[in-house]
């Protein structure tokens, strides 16, 4: 009798976006006119083209593939040594950084890597997780039985949720107790907030006092634009005995159909057995990697290379300024109708405190039905998340200013 | 103190392909001229050129992924439309198969799958493998914890090990014992055996009568010639309430680089909690799938698409003939030199007895060494395998001419 992992049974409702998206479907089937004028400012899924470097690198890389001479098989399960060594050097060596190569892992995507990291570590460990926050760090914990059942509001038993808030500037206070595993995202999904150095600097001495690891989700570093805030939690003294980092060509590359990401995991960083012996967390994840994945696609990562020529670097800069320039207009449009404003500065997402104490999902719907404009309810990132909702900067600037206008007439 | 996952410590050695590389790498260093005429046959990794309608397809996606009317940016995370679609049709419903799009789930490769596959079944499943298997299933079944500690031959205690020999011709016998999840591979990997309609009906009878599971891989069905062979689990009646099926592009297509495969789960497929209660393994998978991965890449898919075009299957056809022309030239070489030899008529496998009672990592040894032709030691795919080897079909022509002639010659 094959027996189900019924951890899969606690989990609630659908994921956040295709419950979005089944609301979206009903109402465009029963409203074709709303249908017609419908802004999507949900999901937080880039819309301009691909970089041209990218789209370059791509063509000549099947084109390789179309002769035997060139033609590439499986590749190395960690990825190519000519993307590793790029990231190596534009991401990190030039920015003072000490991250080797054979530090970083590539991948199909950040959503796998935050997922699948839970692989290689035990049961027993204290999660922590920041509430609001994105949904599959709760879900992927839930699945692999690190927590016990939901509560009325969501929250599940056994994870530490660390509340965000205006208070704190969405960067959570250090916790009394002692957590093992802490997921912080900086520049924040959904919030917006930046962490400082300050911030980051007690988060990795509290990491490194209780011999716990951050998983530091920094898929949105490339929308900093104060020079002050850290892009990579490396840039932290001791960060690379108590951190993994997650990166991402989704957000920056424009990458989200095409599929690229990385993990960095310093070869200095140490897990333990139960009997306290360290160990190290490298090796770990390399076994993972070469036994569970078979390597990006190499035409895909031909692209991501590309990102890093002179070209991809000015084709970023690009994408970046067009999509901050959008969050400069909602935060704008948001501020004029009066609604509480955060982020949209260092990061592609504005958080709204909803009007007239709605809850986020009737926020939804007004949005949806009145100004056909599909928004993410802030619930649905976590119960401190009630009472806001999150309005994606990726769109074409027409759609954004439109959104402005509709704002306005709300 | 962040605990490791300690089961991924009763892994042996290493995975078996990075063992060969590294004897390989430690080879060529040390004879460049050895180096110089050494031939590959170990891993089964393609070498011919990908199809030339896979990348016409692919760059006509990397240009509409360049203009933002036709740009794509997160696909459905169970794959497109287009793609489930031209699988249904092509490999299930043209073959009087009643498998259904919404039942296919595209993903970046069959060894994912294989591994991911475990996170939607429960601790106490009793696992069944064939002896000799594919690595992957073994070491993503230690790595979840489903075994405890490895023998001195490197056999799990926990997993229940299904002799494969020439005399039940590679397919295992049914057990009298009852086990929850059986793993089977045909065209097998690594015997090149394939398993006829009453073997698996029996299998699926098995399985029917104990709630159990098949996980039937079918990676290498495009090599089937004997008509009378099934390729898929699903030409069982019966199947669609016991099978899992896995599927890839990588050795029909020429993939490998490439990454795209499938799963079929049937929706009429059962699991079942503790208590008993039955539960649907469809709805488990769609989440997982949702959760943890983000859809394969949509130029990938667009390329796996085009293999069903006319031109496409016709020049997969051509492919597998050029494989299957290598296996054939590849067991007579064998027979010449009165070696056992099994598979290479229905898979790009050719299974051969080592000589001289040599096991099978010397017989590695003797052909890298002497021969300078890289094989794939059978004891890496078990103990079963120990007095065995795997040469691979996938070359050129001319380089299996040579390993024809160097064979003869050893």
């Amino acid at each position: 009798m094959a027996l189900i992992n019924e951890n899969f049974l606690k989990l609630k409702a659908g994921y956040l976006f295709p419950e979005i998206a089944r609301r979206v479907k009903a109402f465009t089937e029963a409203n074709p006119e709303g249908a017609a004028r419908l802004i999507r400012c949900g999901i937080g899924d880039v819309t301009e083209a691909l970089p041209e470097a990218v789209r370059y690198a791509m063509h000549e890389a099947v084109d390789e593939m179309g002769d035997r001479g060139t033609f590439k098989g499986y590749g190395p399960e960690q990825g190519y040594d000519f993307l590793r060594n790029a990231i190596a050097d534009n991401d990190f060596k030039a920015r003072g950084l000490e991250v080797s190569a054979d530090e970083i892992f590539i991948s199909d995507g950040s959503k796998c890597d935050t997922g699948n990291i839970l692989d290689i570590f035990g049961a027993g460990n204290k999660i922590a997780i920041t509430d609001p926050v994105y949904p599959v760090y709760v879900d992927t914990n839930v699945m692999i039985g690190n927590t016990g059942e939901a509560d009325e509001n969501g929250a599940y038993a056994g994870l530490t949720y660390l509340k965000c808030s205006p208070e704190n500037g969405f960067v959570p206070d250090i916790p009394e107790e002692k957590v093992d595993l802490i997921y912080l995202c900086y520049p924040n999904n959904p919030t917006g907030a930046v962490a400082t150095r300050e911030q980051l600097t007690a988060w990795v001495a509290y990491a490194r006092k209780h011999g716990s690891i951050l998983l530091y989700d920094a898929a949105y570093e490339a929308f900093i634009q104060d020079e002050s805030i850290p892009r990579s939690i490396y840039e932290i003294e001791g960060a690379r005995e108590c951190a993994i980092e997650f990166r991402s060509f989704s957000k920056n590359g424009g990458f989200t159909g095409v599929r690229c990401a990385f993990i960095v995991i310093p070869k200095t960083l140490l897990g333990y057995q139960k009997d306290g012996t360290a160990y190290p967390i490298h090796p770990l994840w390399s076994r993972r990697h070469s036994t569970k994945f078979n390597g990006a696609s190499y035409i895909v990562q031909k692209g991501a290379e590309a990102l890093y020529s002179d070209e991809g670097k000015s084709q970023i800069k690009a994408l970046i300024e067009h999509y901050m320039g959008n969050a400069a207009l909602l935060v704008e449009a948001v501020k004029a109708i009066g609604l509480p404003v955060f982020g949209g500065v260092n990061a592609p997402y504005v958080w709204v405190g909803t009007p007239n104490g709605l809850t986020s999902w009737q926020m939804f719907d007004k949005m949806l039905n009145e100004a056909n404009v599909v928004i993410t309810p802030g619930s649905g990132f976590g119960s401190a998340g009630e009472g806001y909702f999150r309005i994606s900067a990726f769109n074409s600037r027409a759609n954004v200013e439109e959104v402005c206008r509709r704002l306005a007439a709300l």
